[in-house]
């Protein structure tokens, strides 16, 4: 592998330390003390003019895989952006970079699926870009949504409730609302979308019938902010809970204990895990939120979500304390373990 | 060449009627009614909640061309698409997808060169995404940027004056605000870019001095706004004149007659066309405006742009005329031609 030091690696891509260590050098720099939310603090999007504004590119592969396509993902991922700020998402752009000799019989289904997912969603798709490239200069497609989100009486509502137990600076969904003794939830089971991804790869060997989870996340996310007293959320994209909890605890300088035996997962995602010698933590997911919520909400928050079709595997896995550093993991069989952001990725081009 | 017709050729990329005809047939359909501008006009961009809303993605080969880079592209790009729907930028994303092994060298000049045009623009990077793709996946680096805009005193003080020449629907600069006599400005001299571009590649044998014309735009376009009387302003970039003047006549249903002998270029750039035996018409520029303006106000119009450094080369070539269909170009022989949308691009992957 070429050095990292001088070029970029696959390591930069990796949503973990190195690609952290990157966008800090090169794109940090851009910091101009704009935002409400602005760049420096490197959350899910910013909050400009009081509104949420977020990017992704999708460089999936395959573009079509189980439980979805990069399509859906395209929607998927950005909306989740805007609802993990809090945000009501609004409008996408829709930009695709296309390879030329692309079928149109497949772009005709990417479409689809962008039409399908963004009505899911109740988000529109109002503005977008088409660029060609010759053969050989790019593999198939690439796929970048941007998106525009507001505030809503759900979040207002929420931060009122999360007022009783703080005081709360930012009305928006940032790791600077986390209080000791918060609550930690994930939605539901980690890891399908890499094993799924990986399992539709041409070459790789294992039987598994688990599906992408990717989804848009805003009407589970709707619905518990309409509970209230939600810190912050934030999606277990690339790099997984291992990156997003350390993201946590270093932008709230709280510790953050997880214990290993109350994440939820699949019984075959967790064999093919330990089959393929990969690290659950690491695992990038596309359909599923992890909550920061005060203690005094946790149970109806925890009952609202399972009555959703996103939230209904739902589980408390931890909680956010002052008293120890960084995020400490409690192994199934009893030990503990320091969780530090992943250096390479598991599972690479998931998203 | 491959079939068009089953998959996706560089003509669909080339800014013309191929590239028209596969966005009308597979994203037009995910128009859902929404916005105040909406994906179903096909401007420069969108307008939802008040909010003027952009994306373009850039794949301009070389990266470092003589008078810019992919960088300073990216930014102008953006920044004008919001300004030519009367906008005044705010806010922009930044989404890099790179090319394992591509230099940080190279990373970061692009990156300085992004905050210095940003900062020339006024206009703030908040929220970013950096994906990388394996060696061979992709040719060194594609940028995307989105942006968000806003409505300014100068855009209600242009429609205030525009409203003494006729009734006005729509408060943003859009086709079909375009009457009958209405004189056709560009803003300075057409195809720098794409012939800077062409003579920045490698075994392209032809001397020039010409620079890109890339630059962002919203300063000039604020104080033309300022002047009043605009009724469209849109950036001849992929497809050139030649494009844009079609988009206007189908879109506001009225003629355009252009004298050839009023467009300004370079001479040495009139020079290197017509030895290419490229059409002038359809050369994609970067840091230019056509602005169909009210006879009343032209002369002000020009008298102001000629005091910016983006605008002291521009001129009147032309006029609406609701007598004749279509785009008529009157040539330096004095013969008329029809114009039509281009089908191919002279010159590709120039943004
Ligand atoms: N090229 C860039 N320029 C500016 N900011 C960037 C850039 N790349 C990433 N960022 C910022 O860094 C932070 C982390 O980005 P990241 O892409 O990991 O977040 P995400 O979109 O939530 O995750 P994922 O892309 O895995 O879905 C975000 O705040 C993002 O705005
Ligand atoms: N993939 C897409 N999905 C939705 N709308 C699209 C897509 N591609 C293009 N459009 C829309 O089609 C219209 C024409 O796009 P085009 O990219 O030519 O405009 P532009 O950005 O002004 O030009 P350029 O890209 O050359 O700078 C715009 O309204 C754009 O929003
Ligand atoms: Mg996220
Ligand atoms: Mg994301
Ligand atoms: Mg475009
Ligand atoms: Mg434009
Ligand atoms: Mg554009
Ligand atoms: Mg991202």
């Amino acid at each position: 592998m070429s050095d990292p030091k001088s070029v970029i690696t696959r390591l930069h891509g990796a949503g973990g330390s190195y690609m952290h260590n990157l966008i800090k050098e090169y794109f940090l720099p851009l910091y101009d003390g704009y935002g409400e939310i602005g760049l420096d603090v490197l959350d899910d999007g910013a909050v400009v003019n009081g509104v949420v504004f977020t990017t992704d590119s999708f460089t999936v592969r395959p573009l079509f895989f189980k439980g979805g396509d990069i399509g859906k993902l395209a929607v998927s991922g950005t909306v989740n952006d805007i609802a993990m700020m809090g945000g009501d998402p609004v409008a996408l752009s829709l930009a695709v970079v296309i390879e030329e000799g692309f079928s149109k019989v497949d772009l005709a289904k990417i479409s689809e699926s962008i039409k399908k997912t963004a009505e899911e969603a109740g988000v529109h798709i109002v503005t977008g870009d088409t660029k060609v490239m010759e053969k050989g200069a790019l593999d198939k497609m690439i796929i970048n949504t941007s998106g525009i989100g507001v505030s809503s009486d759900a979040l207002k509502y929420n931060f009122s409730v999360l007022r009783k137990t703080r005081e709360v600076k930012h009305e928006w969904l940032v790791p600077m609302n986390l209080r000791d003794g918060d609550k930690i939830i994930v939605s539901g089971n980690i890891g399908d979308h890499a094993i799924a991804i990986l399992s539709s790869r041409e070459g790789i060997e294992f039987e598994i019938s688990v599906e992408s989870d990717v989804a848009p996340l805003n009407k589970m996310m709707k619905a518990v902010l309409e509970v209230g007293g939600i810190a912050d959320a934030k999606d277990p994209t690339r790099g997984g809970l291992a990156d997003l909890l350390n993201d946590w605890s270093e932008k709230s300088g709280l510790g953050i204990y997880i214990r290993e035996n109350d994440i939820p997962v699949r019984e075959d995602v967790r064999n093919a895990v330990e089959f393929l010698g990969l690290d659950l933590m690491e695992l990038g997911n596309e359909g599923k939120a992890v909550l920061a919520v005060s203690p005094e909400m946790v149970r109806d928050i925890l009952d609202t979500l399972h009555k959703t079709p996103w939230g209904k595997d739902a589980e408390v896995i931890g909680e956010v304390r002052k008293d120890i550093q960084g995020v400490i993991l409690e192994t199934v069989v009893g030990g503990k373990r320091l969780v530090t952001r992943p250096v390479g990725d598991p599972v690479p081009r998931i998203c």
